[in-house]
């Protein structure tokens, strides 16, 4: 008995084309190769990256795919070679790897990993394995993987480079925010932005990655956080999570740049797109003071026309940047934040708006296209 | 006698209106008022930036106007409550001021100063003195002032923030140029880019900002500077500072930024644009490697549609920033950079192109129109 070597049939929530509901389906999950790791799924939640890969406007996508690369789970079995895992370790899939042996590895200053760059949009990159074959079938067909993770099945393969390991005492049910949504906007704040106690910050966008990035801004100190979303609803937990103020963009008889202007006597220290689109782009940067403004760009929004900038905005003393999984160099640095969350260093819990059974996985993307859920735990 | 309280009759180049050449006329340059200081301009030279304001798409310029901010002088008289400078004091004018008052000015991370801020557009604004007159006269009408230093004049009134100090035995042929170029340049990359030894850099645009850029390059120990213009008269002078590689983006068979990322593997650490423009802006952004590459603006062009940018580019590690005079505060470091240069820490010879009498400006700004200037020295 047991399942190591052997194909496993399982569920999953297919993507079969764009713009369509994602439907459950057995597939068949083969078995670890050489420096895979085959993952049971306990817990995954949905975070708006996976939705930008089914709006038509992306073309990026291949499909048909299996989603997800927000979760959590058990190792099932190791491929040939893999030493640093083992069969009933608690685990985060990476969609950010660390090989710990390219120039950007070794580098301490990004979480950037030589293994992105095969891939001409990174961010939704990692379709297939190493030797280019999938680890998917369905109905015989191979199935793309997504971001190296493809956590919306039941069971899933990744890279050992895509892995990190967890505390045995883990909650797979709230840790699984740590593997996109949480660690990207708290990392943000704290490893990308740098934000200083006292600081003036403003975040745009207060979905899980917004909020994290509030958390990240109240965890280092800032003395005003200005939070801004284009639906009120959000506006209760970014109070409860260190918020001073909250604007809505459709509220103003201005541009919310020109408000936070006002509001900070010259514009904020610290500026985050946790939205996307060039709108919240746009009034992101230009709410950063001058002399030393950084605006932080978190957000992608699929089709978009991108954010125009004059230099002159620039030569005045502002900085852009950008981050991916919130500069987190996922091996050394999920387990210590798994750690942090039992410490109760942050709570991950209010993040959490509902929890569904991995079924409904399509009620779950409502509720965050209608602008209802922070994140939604979907469990097996 | 003496001219000290009294309007001084001399030679000024006035810019009539847009897109014409500057005319040399006698102005009336009235007594400094409280805090200014007179200065009798000794020598100047044309920054590319005195150009752009003559552009008509640039709309932002006020006429009749005496131009001109890369200057050098001696103190003529001073107003009621200056300080900090005589009569007979070398001095250089400073378009970016330093008040040593303003939270700007009093942060060490920026050369902003909050005397700029009343200015729509700081890097053509103080057109007048505080009092909101000016002190130039010409056939009976007001003419305005520029950057506050308005150096195509023989005498010109400055506010006492908008000026530095220098040593007595400074060589005002040559120091003029740190008024601005080379400053900005040499600036963008020891004190902003802040380069490291062993990098890689390109820099865009090799006048005068540009081949400064190339000095600070080298002096910070890159260990690979690609230039890049699209004359290729600028070359030698390019590889005699140490440029290690130049690029003509016009002779290459496809874009300079695809060229650049496989000449170094991936991409530049450092890139700098000294050209101005979408497409050396573009250029600039896209050669810098993922993980943490920095892309400094410098260039303004006149009438551009500016830079635009996906998210996707900045979140896989680059950043942008810009600069304005190099980050210099100008009233500490211009004496610095003064006695460095007479420490032959760096040459200023080589920047200079050609030495004509004032009377020659607009054969000055031809030369630099047909690229084939660095800098011109005016002397009265
Ligand atoms: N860079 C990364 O590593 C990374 C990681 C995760 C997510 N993301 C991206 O971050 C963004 C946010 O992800 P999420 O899961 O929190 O999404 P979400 O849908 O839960 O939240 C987005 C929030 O932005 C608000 N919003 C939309 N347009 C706005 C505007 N113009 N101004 C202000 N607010 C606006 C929405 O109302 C919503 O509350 C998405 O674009 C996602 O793709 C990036
Ligand atoms: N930010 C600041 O503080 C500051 C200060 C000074 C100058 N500037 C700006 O810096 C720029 C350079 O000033 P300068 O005095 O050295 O000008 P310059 O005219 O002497 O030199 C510009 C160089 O750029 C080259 N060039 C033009 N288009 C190019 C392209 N697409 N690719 C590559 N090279 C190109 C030209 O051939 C020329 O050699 C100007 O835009 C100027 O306004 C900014
Ligand atoms: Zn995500
Ligand atoms: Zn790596
Ligand atoms: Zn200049
Ligand atoms: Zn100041």
């Amino acid at each position: 008995m047991g399942t190591k070597g052997k194909v496993i049939k399982c569920k999953a929530a297919i993507a079969w084309e764009a713009d369509k509901p994602l439907c459950i389906e057995e597939v068949e999950v083969a078995p670890p190769k050489a420096h895979e790791v085959r993952v049971q799924i306990i817990a995954t939640s949905v975070c708006h990256s996976d939705a930008h890969i089914l709006h038509p406007q992306f073309k990026k996508a291949l499909f048909p795919v299996i989603l997800g690369h927000e979760g959590a789970g058990i190792v099932e079995s190791v491929g040939p070679g893999v030493t640093e895992f083992k069969p009933g370790d608690k685990v985060i899939p990476l969609y950010t790897p660390q090989c710990k042996k390219c120039k950007f590895c070794l580098s301490p200053v990004t979480n950037f990993c030589a293994k992105l760059s095969q891939f001409k949009n990174p961010a939704v990159g990692q379709e297939l394995m190493e030797d280019r074959t999938s680890r998917f079938t369905c109905k015989g067909k191979p199935v793309y993987h997504f971001m190296g993770t493809s956590t919306f099945s039941q069971y899933t393969v990744v890279s050992e480079t895509n892995l990190a390991k967890i505390d045995d005492d883990a909650n797979l049910q709230r840790v699984c925010l740590l593997g996109c949504g949480f660690s990207t906007g708290y990392g943000a704040a704290i490893n990308v932005a740098k934000v200083t106690p006292g600081s003036t910050c403003a975040v745009f966008g207060l979905g899980g990655v917004g909020l994290s990035a509030v958390i990240g801004c109240k965890v280092s100190g800032a003395s005003r956080i200005i939070a801004v979303d284009i639906n009120n609803g959000k506006f209760a937990k970014a109070k409860a999570l260190g918020a001073t103020d909250c604007l809505n963009p459709r509220d103003l008889p201005k541009p919310t740049q020109e408000v936070i202007i006002e509001m900070t006597n010259g514009g904020v220290d610290f500026a985050f797109d946790c939205a996307g689109g060039s709108e919240a782009m746009k009034a992101a940067l230009d709410c950063t003071t001058v002399g030393w403004g950084l605006c932080t760009l978190i957000g992608v929004a699929a089709g978009d026309k991108g954010l125009t900038i004059s230099p002159v905005e620039l030569i005045m003393g502002r900085t852009i940047n950008g981050t991916i999984f919130g500069g987190w160099k996922g091996k050394d640095s999920i387990p210590k934040l798994v750690t942090d969350y039992k410490n109760k260093k942050f709570d991950l819990d209010i993040l959490v708006t509902h929890t569904l059974s991995f079924d409904k996985i399509n009620e779950a993307f409502d509720l965050m296209y209608q602008g209802k859920s922070i994140r939604t735990i979907l469990t097996f």
